[in-house]
Parts: C-alpha cells; sequence; structure tokens
C-alpha cells in the first residue's frame, strides 16, 4: 500500500488516504519519496481549476526520492540511485514529438497528478523515462522546484536559442520567477526583473537580476520600449501586454510559461512592425531537465525554498494559496 | 515636376497634382515609373486608417521602374537599369536592425507613402539601397505586387526557417494569399488553403494548394487539429484565431501579415500545452527581396494581375476597395 494526501472533493483539506499500486509495469519505476515541492499547479488541480481533476486526488509532481524498485526492462536508472519526477510521469514514446526529443509536448504525456497518484505520498511510481538522475552538485533538499518550476522556465532558454548577449526581462518574481532569475543571469544575459512589489527589488538583484522595472508604473514600462530580446511572464493574472510587447526589440519574444485565464487581447500591429513573437510553453523534456541539472550543478543554480513536515501539508497548502511561499515550500520528513 | 495622383483629403479621389522633388540627393536615385501595382494599404492609407496619412497623399508602393538619374554616392544600380521599390524608400542604415541586413524592422525606415510620395506618378525617388534590380526571368508587368505583397509572404519563409518537410496552410485567398500559395508550393510545403468561398477552391489548388479547407465549417477545422507547422493569415477581418491554432502541431507557428484592427483574444492554454507561437512581420529586406525575386524567377511564380491606365486609377481603387480584383491590380501605361 502506498500512504498518501488526497483531496476527496475540489478544495478539500488533504487527508490521509492509501491505495494499492498493484504490480509493477516492465517499465515503471517506484521512488520512495524524500521530499516533494509544491506548486502552485497542485492547488490549481485541487481546485479542479483546469476541469480535469479526478479525485481522490493525490497532487506532487516535484518529486525527489531513492529508486526502490524497477521493472524487467528498466536499464536507464538503478535501485538506490536518487532521482527526481515532475510533471510528468509517462509518455507514448512513438508520436512525433516523442521520436524528436520533446516528450513533453506528447499529446498522450501522463500527468504526474491526473489520472495517477502524485508525490504528496510516502511512494510514487513512474516511467523509467520519465524520471531523471540527480547528479552530483545539485543539492537534493532544495531540488524537487526544479523539476516543475525549474524546468518550466529553462527550457524556453534551450528552445528558442536565448542567446548569453541577449538583453532579457522576467514578470513575476515568485516560485517560477526567482529561479528564472538566476538561469537568466549563470546564462550571460544581461537580466530586468519586472515587479510591482517595491519590497522584492534588493531580493531580485540578489537573485541575478541587473536591473529590477516597477511594472506598476507606466513611465518605466514606456522608457524601456524597444528594449528587450527575451520575456518571460510567469505570473497568472491578466497584465497589458501590448504594453509589454511595445518593451521587445525588433524579432523580439513575450513567452508565457504562467497560465493565465483571461484571453490575452493582442494588438497584431504590436506583432507585426516589428517582427515580434508571443508563444507558451510547458515544461521540458527529460533530455532537457538533464541539461538543466548539469547548468544548476555548475552555477550553483538552487530555488529558495521552505519547509515543512508531510503531516503539514495543509497548513503548506494554505500558505501557498495565501501568496506567502517564499519563494517555493518543499514537504520533507528529514 | 513630377506629375502624380494624389488624394487631398482623407478617402477623397484622386486627381492630377504635380510637385518639385527638389536636387536629387547624393544616395538617391529617381525612377520613371513603367508600372505600379495597388495594394490594400494603399487604400487604408488614403483612408488614413492608421492614422499617420499626410494629404496631399500619393501611393503606390509597387514600383518598377527605369532608373532615370542617380545621386554621385549611388554604386549599386546604374542609369538605365530596370529595378522595383517596395514599402520602404530609405533606411537609417545604422541601427542594430540595418545592421543585421534586417533594414524592414529598422525604426526609421521611410515608407515609400509616408512623409514620402508613392509610385502613382510617372516619376518616383528612393534612396538607392532600397531599389532592387529586376533579374533576368522576372516579367516585369506582373512583378510590382511581388515588392509588397510578394515579400509579405515570402518574407517569414525565410525569417523562421520554414521547412520544405513542413505542412502549411494560407489564411485568405487573396492579393497576398495567392501569391503565398506559389512560393509555398514551390518551397516543397504540403500548403493548404484556408478558405470561407467555395468559389476560390479551384484556383487555389491551381495556385499550389494540395488542399483546401473550408474554413466556415467548424468541422473541417476541428477535424484538421494539430496539423500544421506553420499557417500564415493574410486577411485583416477578425477570425476565431483560437480555432486557427488548434489545428497547429506542437510548436507550429501561426503568422499575421494580414492587419485585423481588433485584438487577436488569445487563449493561452492553446500557445503552452503544445508550444505553440504567434507572430508578425513587415514586408522583408532588400536582401530577402533579392532572394524572393530570384525563387520567383527559377520556379515561375508571378501574381495573378489585371491592368489598369494610371488615368484610371479611380476606377482601379473602387474595383479593390469592392473587392472585386483578382488577385492583383497594376498601373501602367503599356
Amino acid at each position: 500500500m502506498i500512504k498518501a494526501y488526497a483531496a476527496m472533493e475540489p478544495g478539500a483539506a488533504l487527508v490521509p488516504f492509501e491505495y494499492e499500486p498493484g504490480p509493477l509495469a516492465n517499465n515503471e519505476v517506484e521512488l520512495k519519496v524524500e521530499s516533494c515541492g509544491i506548486c502552485h499547479s497542485d492547488l490549481s488541480m485541487l481546485d479542479n481549476e483546469w476541469g480535469f481533476t479526478q479525485y481522490p486526488f493525490v497532487g506532487g509532481h516535484e518529486v525527489i526520492g531513492i529508486v526502490e524498485a524497477v521493472g524487467s526492462s528498466v536499464n536507464n536508472v538503478a535501485v538506490g540511485q536518487r532521482v527526481g519526477l515532475g510533471w510528468h510521469s509517462g509518455y507514448c514514446n512513438t508520436c512525433a514529438s516523442c521520436q524528436s526529443g520533446d516528450q513533453n509536448l506528447c499529446n498522450s504525456a501522463q500527468p504526474t497528478i491526473a489520472g495517477h497518484h502524485g508525490g504528496f505520498a510516502d511512494k510514487v511510481r513512474a516511467d523509467a523515462n520519465a524520471v531523471v538522475a540527480l547528479p552530483e552538485g545539485v543539492n537534493p533538499d532544495s531540488a524537487g522546484p526544479l523539476f516543475c518550476g525549474g524546468i518550466t522556465v529553462f527550457n524556453p532558454l534551450v528552445q528558442f536559442g536565448i542567446k548569453p548577449t541577449s538583453k532579457v526581462g522576467v514578470i513575476g518574481i515568485g516560485g517560477l520567477g526567482h529561479i528564472a532569475l538566476q538561469f537568466l543571469n549563470a546564462w550571460g544575459c544581461e537580466v530586468t526583473a519586472f515587479t510591482s512589489s517595491e519590497s522584492k527589488k534588493e531580493e531580485a538583484l540578489k537573485l541575478g537580476a541587473h536591473h529590477v522595472l516597477n511594472s506598476s508604473d507606466a513611465a518605466q514600462l514606456e522608457a524601456a520600449a524597444g528594449r528587450f530580446d527575451f520575456i518571460i511572464s510567469t505570473v497568472n493574472v491578466k497584465l497589458d501586454w501590448n504594453e509589454y510587447l511595445a518593451t521587445l526589440a525588433p524579432k523580439g519574444r513575450l513567452h508565457f510559461v504562467g497560465a493565465t485565464l483571461a484571453p490575452l487581447d493582442i494588438n497584431v500591429f504590436q506583432l507585426i512592425g516589428s517582427q515580434r513573437e508571443i508563444s507558451g510553453s510547458p515544461v521540458g523534456s527529460p533530455g532537457t531537465i538533464s541539461q538543466m541539472l548539469d547548468f544548476a550543478a555548475l552555477h550553483n543554480i538552487q530555488p529558495v525554498t521552505e519547509y515543512f513536515r508531510f503531516d503539514q501539508i495543509n497548513e503548506a497548502l494554505t500558505k501557498l494559496r495565501e501568496g506567502k511561499a517564499h519563494y517555493r515550500i518543499v514537504l520533507t520528513n528529514k
């Protein structure tokens, strides 16, 4: 039996929940969970905000764990190895995206927390090729959030060939943004943090921003017209996206990893005049996660974390819901 | 004196208008106009739809002409040479975009028909590096529209590295779309024309489409889910862009060259889930125009044109305004 914490209905408090996972499939691994980050999408799923949550719902998709058992055909990881598991716990392995190394774009990818039980538990299972070994030099205690929050902001740098000579901006200095600042600084870029809270200014500079721009000050945004090659938005609220588009240089890109429910009211002239682009992306492939971990190890990049015990999970969720997490909450029994 | 046709106020009929261009600058050329295409943006400018038209307004930015005079520092073209002139008649030549060969993205580029008099005239002037020599094999009679309509749909293929293995779609089979079909077919792509008029189906197939999809039939759009790598929209009306985004494959791009005034109501989940992109672009650089002309010559690509004499310009504008141009109107006295 796997001992987990589950919500029995939308928005409910989590309660202890046991389930029988059945026999381990040939291509699966079972992890003993050491720690599990809590991501904002765990809350969205808990609340069934996106409409596809199944209950009992066991969240948790920023897992660090030790491989305890492997299926008969598994050869990429071994029992005893420390690995991470993120948003996806399996792929079809046969579609064009999988064949191109873009498993995260696989239409049949298995989310770890939808139709599958996640890492708010003592154990979790996944297809072996969905877990990634933790390299030397990555601190396992804080590594959980790299597997969703981290890869979500790292992946676009790889996908769109962001250059060290690029001028980049990060909208939102929270769970994702505070990791993005670190990656982009190490990437060699000139980094600007957009934030509406003056209080985050000092911290943004410490995390790797070279400049901080108060995004609630229209004059500051206007003065930045045509400045950035790449802006990544990590927020899930509606902003005036045309104001941000105007801060992009010719051929600049505004990239969304934060999922705002309101439509993006884009003025097409903002795109046409200077050949600007808008895009979005979800997490990253196992291969890109592996690149990210090596990059994080080399540059000593770590999510800023605070810790709760697994049995404090409801307090932890409440703190995240209130926007008070600083910056990423990790559950651990260590 | 240059003898032109000008509108004296927004939406007015054009009347004969003479102006004195002054001494030819060192870097300028003067062309004797042989023909001039009429583009939908001539109408938008005539009507001051975009708010920056100056009157008297002389439109015309799809010019084919013979170089009649060159300034003292001009060395890229010579008197007697046949050249074309498009949307831009000059660039700053010093900004980052100009230095990168992206002159069409220069913030200080000189539009041929704003703050400058265009090709609805017997002569027109331009900076020498804004005109491009017509290569052997390009029919000068129909080449005018390549310099705005043509380059507008050719340029994105170069900018975004569209591959011959790509599945592509063209929205709108009109002045731009009918050239896009030809380019994309010659580019090696599997080409689908989206059109709401059944009557254009046969013609779209003749112009290079392999498939025609009736875009007013929601079921046909739905059946195309995830199919296209690249869709170019040439229309200037509001469509349900999220329906089109859903027809894009992972990493697919919806590219706008048609300027719709209504905001694009984009659902960000359509971008994030499959790493899709939205973009826009304006015309193309002189270098890309030159590539386009060589490509058009090699593949015998020609705008489908109908001809009016210069003194019939008001009838020609009326026909375009009524959406009856088939597909591109060219003024000529030949």
